[in-house]
């Protein structure tokens, strides 16, 4: 049966970065961003409006293509969201079935469940996902309070979504095999520990 | 500067046996219960008396060596209390003195703050906690109800100390460097994994 992480991560944590780096060193495909692509390509949603969709943001600004006549605005909506999640319950079980893999979000602990994934979770305070924001992009033109907002906005959408197709909470411990808090090291540091889980 | 873990653990979660292996592994000092034996030692109480206060538990039925007449019951309680947590405070700050070491409980991960301790939290699902409970003593005569109820209330009172002493959340995530939960796992497996943190 091939191996599986799955990485839950708070926005600013460096989650996505301990991601990529881990898959790297351990030779598993990486899944991220592409999911969104692919749920795009299959129910003929707008991949922007699917990433809507995932950000618990969902709004009707964006172009739908299929409109029955015959129903509401928030029916179509709320179909589509759970078109949306059907599809991404299926990609993820096939890419599982492929070879080894790490998956980034897309309540992939919970979709996954029966395939006992490596349950990851990466989290830190919120004074270095900050610093870590504002490192990545100096441009940031918010005030501190500004991020901070911000910061907690992203994280309660993801709690939100997570919690609504899981009925689990988000970030709480035992949804999860190991919690890393990156506030105090350096993401390259992490790799080769949560790597040698996996020899 | 010497190299510190510290270990917070839910009762039953196998975090007394990661600690020992983890510490054999790395070759550092391990201090568990001979902390509480040195407390007494040094503060001249029992060292029954000096364990149901830091399991917090205190009772007056054991022998208390210094009453002032002019003290009522409950202001020598909570001398000794303090006492208690002040000498811990000496003992921990003298053992990172003198070499690398773990160290079990005993809100270590915030006495030692300043020195950076790797701060690890061990926990697992009530159903796991229970089966390690009744592999380690197969006598227990207790329904799983009992056992349940009383594997909580080990872990509130741990909870309540932590609490008292350091005004943070036992168990709360961000007090952590990482959470491992044993839910899933042998604790020989978890070993090799904490250990190359510090390779």
């Amino acid at each position: 049966m091939n191996k599986v992480i799955t990485l839950s991560r708070e926005f600013g944590s460096g989650g996505r970065e301990l991601g990529r780096r881990l898959a790297e060193e351990l030779g598993f495909a990486y899944y991220d961003k592409e999911i969104v692509g692919e749920i795009a390509k299959r129910t003929e949603l707008s991949e922007q409006y699917v990433q809507s969709i995932v950000d618990h943001k969902p709004t009707m600004s964006f172009p739908i293509h299929i409109v029955s006549s015959f129903q509401t605005v928030n029916t179509i909506q709320l179909q589509q969201n759970n078109s949306v999640y059907l599809e991404q319950c299926n990609i993820l079980n096939e890419m599982v079935d492929k070879s080894n893999c790490l998956i980034v979000g897309r309540c992939a602990d919970y979709i996954l469940r029966e395939r006992h994934p490596f349950r990851l979770f990466v989290y830190a305070d919120t004074e270095s996902k900050m610093a870590r924001c504002r490192r990545k992009d100096p441009d940031y033109q918010q005030t501190d309070k500004e991020l901070m907002k911000w910061i907690k906005q992203l994280d309660k959408n993801r709690a939100n979504y997570y919690e609504f197709y899981t009925g689990q909470k988000w970030g709480a411990p035992l949804n999860y095999d190991f919690c890393v808090n990156t506030s105090n090291f350096e993401i390259k540091e992490l790799v080769p520990v949560i790597a040698a889980m996996f020899r």
